[in-house]
């Protein structure tokens, strides 16, 4: 590539980067504020979350038209290359995780609207809400640094917020054992808890992306990467 | 692109195309095993597809790398760079269904090991799952015909699955409410029916990507799907 070009590929980039980041904040935001809203039961906030998920969706297909209108006009090969495929899958994972907060949201509505509260908002929830905001957090820091080491401290921290999640599980059936009046509130509770705990997975998703984009070695899955490169 | 430069091409991508319909003929192979494994109670089928799903995951790495080899080397641009980049969410998509007939199956296991069967294995998760693996089966063939009409049909069959789950969910809690000891299996069979839903959400996904591969028009999550579908 002459510099000249090479510049303006740096450039384009650079802008992808940008715009990615911006929609990890975003969609950071909108866990923490869907976690929020549940604990507070603030009708308004939820709304908002909910509302806000459009912004999500426009960036995934903004990015994605970035990415490809970048691949097709510089032609990037190697490093570069792998970059913008894995930003590409990237993206896809945040707006899963936009999901999941608008999802978090509406249940917690849903929650809120049907009046009865028989369970107590667990602080439970709250508990592996924070371990999901943090590993998203800690997956986005790896992608604005290109921090290995990073990401697999991320990849690693799964296993608590599954933890914390079958903990929740657990308590939730008590108190349904215990008091079938409360089995249709703690199965609103239980979809909550789900959407958390994949939120973590997608965490994970992203920061597998990242050792990818810097190392070149593919660790999805990583017992099959290794049987499929040994073929 | 020269004469030669343009049949290299094709005959890569010929390729990529061959194993990705063999990919998706596997992962549809997982979900019918893992629904009748559930059906039928039969403990070594839902191993084997439990054992299987390392093969779904391989094929995910493999495809993706011969995705990106295929820009570095041909650097396709407009369509073929399309189809290319939409070959690379739909692998995605296809890892994900595949994790689901594993998920069906290791859940399927617990509850046959678990021993208690209170609630019998409702014709409606068969129902349903007839529903999703039809859906997935119609978006694998609108993907290898280009099928744009087909692809529509199959984004609008993805509410009869919901609408199916959620006739399972309030069957689950009437059994819950009745007896409580069916609670913990409740529970068990109730994330079997959500793994078929979200199925239905995937072979979706595979649609939108046939409609951007032909049409050009990216549908996902816009009023644009039924903008394309009235066109």
């Amino acid at each position: 590539m002459s510099d000249h070009l090479s510049k303006q590929f740096d450039l384009e980039l650079e802008h992808i980067r940008t715009r990615l980041l911006q929609m990890g904040g975003l969609v950071e935001n909108q866990v923490q504020a869907a976690i929020d809203a549940f604990s507070s039961g603030n009708l308004e906030a939820m709304q908002q979350v909910i509302d806000r998920d459009c912004e999500v969706d426009a960036n995934e297909v903004g990015i994605d038209e970035d990415c490809t209108l970048l691949i097709a006009r510089r032609q990037p090969t190697a490093r570069d290359l792998r970059l913008v495929m894995a930003v590409s899958r990237i993206v896809t994972d945040l707006e899963r995780v936009g999901d999941k907060a608008a999802k978090i949201a509406n249940m917690s509505r849903k929650l809120h609207q049907g009046g009865n509260q028989r369970i107590p908002r667990l602080s439970d929830i709250r508990h592996c809400g924070r371990l999901a905001t943090d590993m998203l957090q800690s997956a986005l820091d790896s992608l604005a640094r290109m921090d290995v080491a990073a990401a697999r401290q991320v990849i690693g921290a799964d296993k608590a917020i599954d933890a914390a999640f079958n903990a929740i599980l657990r308590q939730l059936i008590t108190y349904m054992m215990e008091d079938p009046r409360t089995i249709s509130e703690a199965l609103d509770i239980i979809w909550i808890a789900k959407a958390i705990e994949r939120v973590g997975d997608h965490a994970a998703n992203i920061a597998e992306n990242v050792i990818y984009i810097v190392s070149g070695v593919d660790v999805r899955h990583s017992g099959a990467a290794r049987k499929v490169a040994s073929e």
